[in-house]
C-alpha cells in the first residue's frame, strides 16, 4: 500500500543541470528526491511527464513518486518547499492521484514556449531567460515557414543526435509565434516532443526570419529527414516548459 | 568644448547597491563611470533621472555624461556595454543631445511599476524580481482606496525618513493596478516622487488589499502627513523604474 502525489513544479533552469538526476551535478530530480527524504526518510523516485536540458526552465513542470506514509497534500508542499529554500525549485500544487496516474505515460499534451529578444543591446533583465538576438527578424516570413510543421510528420531532420524515441513520428498540434515589441514568443504544443526538437525548430526558424535561409527551406529541410539539414539548435535558456494536459 | 550623451540604462538591482555611487559598493552609476573610463580614459560623472536603490530594477534608466572628445553614440552603446559584460547593466540606446538637457532636471513625468506575484507557494521564476504575497489580497478594495492618491497632496505620510526633498508636495499622475493571474502590477506616475513613496503607497495598499485596514485608512494616513501611519516600505526587488518624459 502506497500513496501516488501529483506535484507542479517551476524553476529556473540556469544553475541545474537539466531535469534528470546525473553523478557530480545538480538536477531538479535530485532536488525533489533528496527533499522528499529529507521530510519522509522514504527514498523515492520521481517521475517527470519529461526532461528538460540543462539551462531550461519551466512554468508547470508535472511529476509523480508514490509515498508509504499518507500526508496531506498541502504539507507535502511546504515540507518540499522547506528544504527547496537554496535552490530556484519551488513545488507550486500537490494532489493525491490514483494509482494508474503516470506523469510521463498519462500525459496527452506537452506545452513549451521560447523566448527571443530582438533589439541590439545585450540582455539584462532578459539574461539567461531569452535567447538574445540582435540581426533583424522577419517575423512574416518566419510564420509563413512554420506553417509546414504543422501535423503529422518525421521530424527527424529536428531530432538530436542522441534522442533515444523509437519513432520521430510526432504530431505538433500548435506553433505561434507572437510577437510584443522586442520580444518573439514561440509556443509549440505537441502530445509528446523529440529531444532538442523545439529549440531545433526553432533554431531553423531563425534562420528564415534572418533571411539566411528562405522560407521554403524549412519544408525542404523536414522532407530530408536528417538533423544535418537543419539549423543550429536555440540556446536552452530561451526555452519554457509550460504545462502538460492529462 | 565637450558634448554631451543621453543613455538609456536597463538593469537588474538584485546584486547591486543601487544607482548612486558609494564607497567600497557596486553601484550603477560607478559601474557605468567606470566603463566609460574604460575606453575613453576620461573621468567623468554619470547623472541619472533619478536614484534607484538597492534592489531596485530598472527598464529605461535615463543618464547622461559629458565627453571632451567625439565619439559616434553607437560606438559609445558598444563600448560601454563590452566593459559591462560582468553585470547585469545594459546600455539600450545612445544619442547626443545639447547642453542644456539635464537626465534629472529636465525630466518631465517618471513612471515606476510595482510587481506583485499572489500565490501560496514562493517564488523561483520571480524571486528577487517581485514581492511574494501569499495571503489573499482584495483587488477591489486596493483599488478603491488608492484613488484618494490621485493629484496633488503632502505625501509626508509615504516619504521615508531619509527623504531629501524640501517639499513633500507631489503630483501622482497615474496609479493602476492591473492583475494578470497571479501578478498585480501597480503603475505608477508623477513629475517626480518623494524617497521610498511608491514602495511605501503600495506597502500601505496592501494592508487594505489583506483586509489589515479599511479603504478609506489611506486617505486617513495621506491626512495625518507624518510616515509613522504609513504601512511598511514594501520590499526593493518589486520595484521597477520604467521610464522618463522629457
Amino acid at each position: 500500500m502506497s500513496y501516488r502525489y501529483k506535484i507542479n513544479v517551476e524553476y529556473i533552469g540556469t544553475n541545474l543541470a537539466g531535469w534528470q538526476r546525473q553523478p557530480r551535478v545538480m538536477s531538479v530530480q535530485q532536488i525533489l528526491e533528496d527533499a522528499i527524504y529529507q521530510f519522509s526518510r522514504e527514498k523515492i523516485i520521481v517521475f517527470g511527464s519529461g526532461r528538460t536540458d540543462a539551462g531550461v526552465h519551466a512554468l508547470n513542470q508535472i511529476a509523480h513518486f508514490d509515498l508509504a506514509r499518507y500526508y496531506e497534500p498541502y504539507k507535502i508542499i511546504k515540507s518540499i518547499n522547506h528544504f527547496l529554500r537554496s535552490y530556484a525549485v519551488v513545488v507550486k500544487h500537490c494532489e493525491q492521484v490514483s494509482d494508474d496516474f503516470h506523469a510521463r505515460f498519462s500525459a496527452k499534451q506537452r506545452y513549451y514556449m521560447y523566448r527571443v529578444i530582438n533589439r541590439n543591446s545585450p540582455l539584462a533583465l532578459d539574461f539567461n531567460r531569452a535567447w538574445w538576438i540582435s540581426q533583424p527578424l522577419n517575423i512574416k516570413m518566419m510564420k509563413r515557414s512554420a506553417e509546414c510543421l504543422m501535423g503529422t510528420h518525421d521530424f527527424s531532420s529536428f531530432r538530436a543526435a542522441l534522442c533515444q524515441a523509437k519513432s520521430a513520428l510526432k504530431t505538433l498540434s500548435k506553433l505561434d509565434i507572437v510577437v510584443n515589441e522586442d520580444e518573439i514568443k514561440f509556443y509549440l504544443s505537441a502530445p509528446s516532443f523529440l529531444h532538442h526538437m523545439v529549440r531545433n525548430i526553432v533554431g531553423s526558424l531563425v534562420l528564415v526570419g534572418r533571411s539566411i535561409w528562405e522560407p521554403s527551406e524549412i519544408k525542404n529541410v523536414l522532407e530530408l529527414k536528417d538533423r544535418k539539414f537543419a539549423g543550429p539548435t536555440a540556446p536552452a535558456c530561451g526555452l519554457y516548459f509550460m504545462k502538460v494536459d492529462y
